[in-house]
Parts: structure tokens; sequence; C-alpha cells
């Protein structure tokens, strides 16, 4: 990728990148917000915001600081198909609250409880890199994918609120994989059978 | 009731008492705290306390300003048993959010999300309030009834937060009756059918 960039590749232009890009995805949402709106708004070449940061994906990560990379956890959850995927999407759930990435995970769930900002980077983060992409790799109906895709999002957040933010006893101190075998059953259902309504 | 606080009745006297009702939730849980340590702690008579506010589970309410009586709202959804409970519960769970009460609802879950002492007086809450009387009512197993509430409040949860804080699409302009459809089954396996682990 040519390096065309106007202004030198220092701190600075990283975090005017930045600045441009938190304001365009909360104003516009992921769909909405232009790479090249963002690099005009920082005062740089388009070119040099996909040096820095790659696609659009990378950049939405980085202003939101995620600590977790949906687009290296995801594939093993949903690439082997619809059979298991309830199984599999819970542990890989837990395995991600678990480890030190799940400090900036709650961080970020607290955050977006408190501020609509906070709210709808959130929102665009669940859609734009995690839900779409189960949709795309199960081969989910376009028609009913976002409404199983928001019934499992509110089975896993409530679970990730329940057992790590308020430590609802039993499930705060359960073993994970009695949770897998708890909920699993949940998500399946909500990715696989038929919808009622 | 006798009256025979040691101190006149009046706005400060209330107001002892809830500050002295919020410290011993708060550090000894609902349980933990005693009408008759709360009353001494205010310098008043217990009987006061009964006065001003009923039983336990009336001060506790009052501690927190829950603006719903899980008393009153709950008897409709568990007497009639274990058939169709996931989709009364469901069903009064979203009239509630959808009401006026809801409001002050999603101030508690929020405030819960953000400060440990809310997340603990939401935690007691649940507990006490909603949960114990679902297993009393419903005459769950006591050795699985807590595992059984506590997974059903992380669903429950779940909806709350991505339908009214969060408002992820299309959970959130959902048609109340659609999100019963959806969830009940959960709800009615998480309460009914054999745990798995």
């Amino acid at each position: 990728m040519a390096r065309t960039g106007r202004r030198p590749g220092n701190q600075d232009t990283r975090e005017a990148i930045l600045a441009a890009a938190r304001t365009a995805f909360a104003e516009r949402g992921f769909d909405g917000a232009s790479i090249r709106q963002i690099a005009s708004t920082a005062g740089v070449d388009p070119a040099l915001v996909h040096h820095y940061f790659g696609a659009k994906d990378q950049l939405f990560l980085a202003t939101m600081n995620a600590p977790i990379d949906p687009g290296e956890l995801l594939p093993p959850v949903f690439e082997p198909g619809i059979d298991g995927v309830g199984e599999r999407l819970v542990r890989a759930f837990l395995g991600i609250w678990d480890s030190p990435a799940g400090t900036p995970v709650v961080a970020l769930v607290r955050s977006a409880m408190q501020h609509d900002w906070s709210a709808r980077m959130l929102r665009e983060f669940l859609v734009s890199q995690i839900l779409r992409r189960a949709a795309r790799a199960l081969d989910l109906d376009p028609a009913e994918a976002p409404k199983r895709a928001a019934l499992v999002a509110s089975q896993m957040i409530g679970i990730g609120i329940l057992r790590y933010i308020l430590k609802l006893e039993p499930l705060a101190s359960m073993p994970p994989e009695e949770v897998v075998s708890n909920v699993a059953p949940t998500i399946q259902r909500y990715l696989a059978d038929p919808l009622p309504g």
C-alpha cells in the first residue's frame, strides 16, 4: 500500500486520526463512517489511515481500544457450522471474560450502561464485528439473522453481567463448563431452530 | 402495632432510619441486616421502624426507592404453577420496563453497573425479593433453585439491557408478544427442565 500521507507519520497524526474516527463512528455508525471522510477531518491522506490502522474494522477496534479482535476469535466458533455452535460460542465467550482481556471488556460494558456515546459504540461493535460475522459464517437467512443475533447477544451479555459485574451466585463461581452446558442449548435454539412470530 | 418510638415521628426520623438501613443492607446484605440493629443505629425503637416501613422487605424496597413491589407483581406470575411460567414471566417483565416504572428500573441497573454498592443492593434485591419468591411459589428443589433463578435472571437482565439501554435492533422495537414467544421457552427450560451438570 502506497504511503502518501501529507503529514509525517507520528503519534500526533495517529491521535488525530483516532479522534476523527471516534467522532465519525459515534455520529454516523460503523456503516455510515468513511475512511475518506475520517482522513479529511484529520487532515491526512486516506492511504495514511490504511497504513496505520488497516481496514475500517481495525480502525474501529482501535478507536474502542478493543481488547479482542473478533476477526481472529470468531472463525473457530462459527466455521465448523451450525452443529454445536451454541456450545462453542458460550465456551469462547467465557474464555474471553475469564482471561486478562476480560477486565477491559467489563469496563467497556459498564461504560456503555452510563454514556449514550459508549452505548452506541458497543452496539456498533456487536453488530459490525460479531453479529454480522456470525450471520455470514453460519449462512443464516438474512431476514432472520438480525433477530437471531440479538437474541443470542441478550443471553450472552446477561451472563456476562450477572457473572462478572453483579457477581450473582451460584453463577459467579460456577465452573465454566457447567455454564456452557446450561446456556449452550439456549444459544443453539436462537441460532438454529425455527423462530416463532 | 404500638407506637413506642423514643423520638417523635417526623421526616428526620424517617431519613435517619433509611440511612441506617441503607448502610446495614449494603454492609451485611438483606439476610444479615436486622431491624433491631437498624433501629439502634438510627436511635429509635424497633417498633417505630415497623410503624413507618412495615416488614424488612418493605424497608429494603424503601431504601432502594424501588419503583415496583415484587410482592404484588409476582404472585400472578408464579401462583398458577410451572406450566406457562416462562411466558407469564417474560410478559410481566416487559410490562414493567415498558411502563412508567421502567425509567427508574433502567436507572437502577445502570447504577449497579457503575458502583459496587449499587451492584450489591441490586443483587440482594434480585435474590431476596424476586428469586426466592419464585423458588417458593414454584416449589423448586432447594438444591437447584438458586441456579435456575440465576439462569432466568441472566436472560431477563440481558433482554432488559439490549432492548432498553443499548437499544439493539430488532430487539429494541420488537412487539412485546414477539419477545415473549422467542424468550419464554428459554425461561421455561431454566425453570422446569432437568438441569445438566
